[in-house]
């Protein structure tokens, strides 16, 4: 799965030697060319590196339309499917399966844009191997076993779960708030959230520049993790006309300590 | 001017120190996305940076449609004039102005596409100084004697041109062909250029891969060259598949020995 497909996309995942034929779904914000124009090469791209089964777009209906006419004249035949799935501005669940939601929720841009969380389900707890063995537990109730009940033996007696089984791995949760100005409404979309990428495109003494355009601060976007309960915050999407980060880094620590800096080719495990 | 304009062009241009506002002419060999995805964010950009004026993109009619529609969608209110000129896919005249033309000519690939020659026009000869001012010669008549005239004094004496001028500055040509498999035509079409630009995919080894995807070896490259009698190849677009172009190098080399091999950043002094 990716977030955002900027121009020079493939050119990142080739230098991470990220595998295309794996690519799945892309989830797209908002409809600037900073985060989508790389996506007609890397579909292009896919092709040639002979990707197949399919690749779901998810992203408003108005960029639907222009997206698919590009994709349709520069990839043609491409081997696998290319579906294109509307997402509403206003947020909701976009995609979920056996392990995994995938929800939108709105951010306060100049345009339209939108966030995403992504949650994995509940996991199962694992079974104690020699109670399962010593108690001969029929296949058949292990599935519940694991989702949680107890167990009857044949005689009547009721086992409590906690004896058979162990705490299951924890479920971990990823939020991503970008491009967007500071507002308290996001920190509520993402409360209880892990780990949060929040945009910090300026550092404090840009603060009204980052407001005129959309954009927050770096203590703003620390300001959201803490409200929001997040365990640790990755921020980036950096204007330019900043030599280092290092002040971004400072100003959001001083108010969430556990902030790491985005950077390309950054991997983070979620906590 | 810039020709073909690739995904990642924009990074290229700011890794070279190059200025976005001084590009005013993108021409389009043809409408495969790795020569123009990188329009729609090269114009966006050019956009930030204050761009005026007007940027031309000469490209076939069935690319005009597309292009125009992204480039509508992603580069809304720009500042500056944005403006598509049909290319034939015959090739002709594309730009002329008071020093330079540029003509498009058939290269032979999977799809449509055309090659481009630069031609700076006849320059005027440089007039002797001490020359102009002992024959007190007037004002009115001295671009004439730069066209080439001789100067007649006001006692009806005959003054040949080449005792009052020196030469001209050489008019230097240039001619870019990508992407094409070998063909005689090309040779013919970019004959008496100085210097040119010829793709070379594959090597020796894979000619038949080269001609089966519309491609050209180093070695048919340098043909090409030899043959329009050129003063200088350069040859680019290799294939990824190879992990060094030290064998294009040697196979061009061979046929053409004033061969260089393109490189991103490299800087060429025209002959």
């Amino acid at each position: 799965m990716m977030i955002d497909c900027g121009e020079g996309t493939q050119l990142a995942m080739r230098r991470m030697r990220l595998k295309f034929v794996r690519l799945n779904h892309i989830f797209i914000s908002h409809l600037h060319g900073d985060h989508v124009l790389g996506l007609p090469g890397l579909l292009s791209t896919m092709a040639l590196q002979g990707k197949t089964g399919r690749v779901t777009i998810h992203t408003f209906p108005e960029g639907i339309e222009i997206l698919q006419n590009v994709v349709n004249f520069f990839c043609r035949e491409p081997g696998y499917e290319i579906v294109f799935e509307p997402v509403s501005p206003e947020g909701g669940l976009v995609y979920e399966d056996n392990a995994l939601t995938v929800t939108a929720f709105p951010l306060y841009h100049r345009v339209p844009c939108v966030g995403y969380i992504f949650r994995e389900k509940e996991k199962l707890r694992h079974l104690d191997g020699d109670m399962v063995k010593y108690l001969d537990i029929p296949v058949s109730k292990l599935h519940g076993i694991k989702m949680g009940e107890d167990y009857t033996t044949p005689d009547g007696v009721v086992i409590p779960n906690s004896r058979i089984t162990h705490d299951a791995d924890p479920s971990v949760s990823y939020a991503y708030c970008s491009d967007t100005q500071y507002d308290e409404r996001v920190a509520k979309a993402v409360a209880g959230v892990d780990t949060v990428f929040h945009e910090a495109t300026y550092i404090d003494a840009d603060r009204v520049k980052a407001r005129g355009r959309g954009h927050s601060t770096a203590s703003e976007a620390a300001t959201v993790a803490l409200k929001a309960g997040a365990r640790q915050l990755i921020i980036g999407h950096y204007s330019k006309s900043y030599v280092s980060e290092d002040q971004h880094l400072a100003e959001a620590s001083a108010i969430f300590p556990n902030t790491l800096l985005a950077n390309e080719g950054l991997m983070v495990d979620l906590l």
